[in-house]
């Protein structure tokens, strides 16, 4: 393994390249990982997209792969785990412990996150899109269990992990919650099996089209809202009433990233409701919104992002993923290509033919 | 219904008597129930055989009943659904509102306790173990869904209710916990199926003895540790450090009510673990416990009681078994018995033979 | 007293009249209060503008009194002090303890809220702006330590308890917290004492004119930002970030009610920080929000409203009222009426002349 | 400063030695700290006398220090300020960021903790008794305001952060709690002083000797209940209901460390009440404790460690001490000896004739 080949972005709306970069020294503390399977995320697909990106980038920041080659001075991962070549890995940089973000709590941004980085100086392999992709000394690093499949913990790492952070803040789902999902993408099927292994009574998606609102019923969803059926906000809120007693649900999950989503979710929320805020992560300036109902309906509302620390909720979704959710949600991943693939994963992803694709750099 | 039989606890050891009782006006506001089932608890158990308790009392605490007669001014029940005769009911009275305990958020004492009344003046039917019960004006009632069986909505009131106050308490299960609970009675079986279904990945219940560990199994139980097996406080420290990696498990459920299982609680919760102490209800001193621990580990410990308000938990109880817990719950009730075979509910109760056995007052 | 004088809303717009209504019998449980003073709210103000208020009501629900004679079977307030004739009280209905609302935990709808009910029954006497007010059955009371000026209790019951619901919504003040209080009313002001007295380290009140500013300043306030001297957002956005060393407050309370003030709290509030809203009761309907902000700061939001139940925070309020608050906030209880001036008091508030005008109905 | 001296613990009950050691080449990421004062604590003293310890030890773990020289690559401390030679700093190890405790949000046990490490291989340098102490590479570090004394700054990584870390998890004071806390020490002291300032309204310190409770009311204590004046367990629980109208503290807070005080504080805290438990850092082994008061009285308890990580409490009690405690905190540093002085400083400190004796290695 003295070269490796990836998937190169090379600039907004440009088809990615294949291209072969050098593999590394192995040095103390690094670990070189051969990558098994990398997720196609909306954030590629916007950067892509974006005019103001620049390349070279090798994205593929959802990622499992393989132990390569481990530098010396690593022994255990996260949990205390014996770690060897040959083990099936999920990962992240750790973070510094040092800096502003890191003291209060919030995600570290002295860090590198591999799938976001320039390509264009040593050691190049940044990103999942990649035979290999190098992490710097002492990463975070979490084994995956030998009976799980890499779909399930590719799985853990998608949707399934940013939610659980976003639930953690909400204070968790009580008992017999009653649940609207906006959105029915791979954040909202995230949502909603979280959701429900932690005991919600009614978990309600909203979203389209309907291919994947099916995917929402075979793992889970009690109830659907097709955007299709019920195309305006009114209908929606009316629909959503309906369904949980006139009374509205006691935990709304944004997950569309819609401009009118909020909103309406606000007008959804039953009075003393939670409003948990994931998918606004793109900035499309100021919207409509009422805040007299948050002050009215006493609402408590909480944003979260994927990449706030700190890492427990990693080992939690992939243990979740392994023990404790009954759903077949490797059916999710539902495209599956080679590195050379990567422009047509994007083109299934943006047509939302795909739910969610991957990439098999290794396949 | 001019009469109502009821089996009266007359004093400590003495055999209950079957008795009859006048059944009053209903007045407005206040609500006759005609006795469906009405469980025999650990603590009438208890209070039968404490010399200290004085007769004569209705016992039945744990009641599911159907609305015999309503009185006027009441059209609704706690969650806004229309009231009638015939509905099958669980129930509590109302708290004050404006005592010392209201006003922090503890459970009212003005307030009278079904089934823990001295039954020597009218209404004299205060409790369960009787064809008719007499709520007293404005009562908190919660109606039981029509496709609910009647097992399901009184194991909501035995165990489960309690614990998930308890849950409440220390914010939640998380997902992936591994939890421990230790007793195998009626109220470690609430711990057992309300941690499962709110995300806990592995439940280990500790006690005995063998058809109460077979039952923990058949209601979701991971692991269960046989005190006859293992019949020491070390023993079972060790076998639970071996089933959680040797880190101890994340939350510890104490349902024992054991001399001994507090201390031995804190030595298997992990670091940084949480224990939930709802079984040391009955006072038998001081007990040997290592206080360093709490500092050391930074546990986290909360107490609970089953009779602590608000009643949200009710709803959510009820509700959870009639959709969210896919155990076969009802077979923890072993026993049913009619009113005259009170005295034998006692005893198998006693006798470990019973998970829970109830009386069936109209049966 | 056979008859109590009472200052009388009869119509939007209309000035209010002074009427004689007569005093009932005081029945069991029932108490009737001599009024000794009674704010004017802006919520009032706002009432007597809306077209759709209908007269009569007796407003007034801010309410310092004596007991001038309890009924039958009241013997204790909410913390267990003797009451007696003569004692000074604030009070409340006491929830009814068996709706959906107190079911959930949110304030009751059942009860009645004096102050704001229809004075054409019996027992007519149900608001503050009165010689005399009559409380229901079984009311919440709680007495006020001898020691303390009616001006201290009075403002324990106006911004205070509102704004310490809220703070406790965001699970309190953390120590040396940077504090940023939108709006310079009594609302304001509640925020500004509380957040200081809870261990904030600074706290900014933006708002105007300079007087209430100059209030704001002598109650505890490290900064103020001028309405005046900012007249723009931006600006007070950048001045707000100025004072918090770019990075921008851990915690803000919005007071204001506003319409664009939701937009810039969410502007201003740090990374991973709180934002409170308490001002947004009346609904001026969509205003232009930045829903991304939510997301991309990871923020935490509450609604809160006064009227939530439980009344421990009364109780809390007027404690720290009594014992922990050093500031001088008798200064914003600016101007003292007797029932006759109520339309004058009605005047200074509209005018922002006043902070907080109050009624003195036996003075 | 090619050499530094150091007071070197060298083995249980024997004189600490005055050694020199190199001071070694200042690497990238490092920094050389030129101490200032270093506060000796119970655990030194503790440590002095185990016959298990092990000596060569600079101990000293509680520090205030200049920088004297900064490896290339750290512009910055923890907050974001400029750093640069001769500024005042407060460090610790940064978490390592990948180990089972980082991930789980607990402290981190990979990274060094200064002052307790054996001093007989390069760097040396590792503890607070001495003339520099050196930080390996990318440490945590927070700058000391100009204007704040040195004394202010040290006590503010005293009792402050240990007891500002339990007090948050507790979920902070709520606004005129009553507070006990059990010891006069050091740990007491910040237990007084966080609570008041974060909204207590009324603090009772239960301790001795009476020079010690008597700068406990200069530092702010409501009431003091001295052991010497209410010698049994019972007089002091006595006590404590007298103050407290008869149902006990809403929060006690265990600082001392004696063998009976954990009993003694369930006893005395209300029902619903929180315990706080620092003070059983030493394994003393198990002793009388009533189990059913936790479940009786439903009572909250947690430990809490001066170690466990994050830091964000170190800058919240840095900003405290300089800008929310108004009392004069100074007066706890009761003694100050040169380095020479270590042998007197330790004897001070187990007579209680000091509160706190430190050390001042270049006065």
């Amino acid at each position: 393994m003295d070269v490796s080949k990836a998937a190169v972005f090379i600039g907004p709306q440009k088809p990615f390249e294949i291209q072969e970069f050098p593999v590394p020294e192995v040095g103390p503390g690094a670990v070189l990982v051969k990558m098994q399977m990398a997720a196609v995320c909306g954030s590629d697909v916007h950067k892509w997209h974006d005019p103001k990106s620049k390349g070279p980038i090798i994205m593929g920041h959802e990622n499992v792969g393989l132990v390569a080659q481990i530098g010396r001075g690593i022994a255990e991962d996260a949990i205390g785990q014996q770690l060897k070549e040959g083990d099936r890995i999920v990962f992240r940089a750790a973070p510094c412990g040092r800096c502003y973000d890191c003291t209060v709590g919030l995600s570290c941004h002295v860090t590198p996150h591999y799938g976001m980085l320039p390509a264009d100086q040593a050691p190049y392999l940044t990103g999942g899109f990649s035979e290999y992709l190098y992490l710097e000394p002492h990463p975070w690093v979490l084994k995956i269990p030998d009976e799980m499949s890499t779909e399930r913990a590719l799985m853990a790492v998608i949707g399934n992990h940013t939610v659980l952070l976003g639930i953690e803040k909400i204070d968790g789902i009580q008992l017999s919650d009653t649940v609207v999902v906006q959105g029915a993408g791979p954040i909202g099927m995230g949502a909603l099996v979280q959701t429900k292994v932690m005991g919600a009574k009614k978990v309600i998606v909203i979203g389209g089209p309907s291919n994947r609102l099916k995917l929402a019923r075979e793992i889970g969803a009690d109830e659907v809202v097709d955007m299709a059926e019920y195309p305006t906000p009114e209908a929606r809120v009316e629909r959503v009433k309906e369904l949980t007693r006139g009374i509205g649900p006691d935990v709304v999950v944004e997950c569309s990233g819609a401009n009118t989503a909020v909103q309406e979710g606000l007008e959804m929320v039953r009075k003393g409701g939670k409003y948990l805020v994931i998918g606004q992560a793109t900035d499309y300036g100021q919207q409509p919104i009422n805040p007299s109902l948050i002050t009215l309906k006493a609402v408590r509302m909480e944003g979260a992002m994927a990449s706030t620390a700190p890492f427990g909720y990693i080992v939690r979704s992939v243990e979740a993923m392994n023990s404790v959710v009954p759903f077949p949600v490797e059916k999710l991943i539902t495209h599956k290509y080679p590195l050379a693939g990567i422009n047509e994963a994007i083109k299934v992803h943006e047509s939302y033919e795909a739910m969610i694709p991957v990439i098999m750099p290794n396949a």
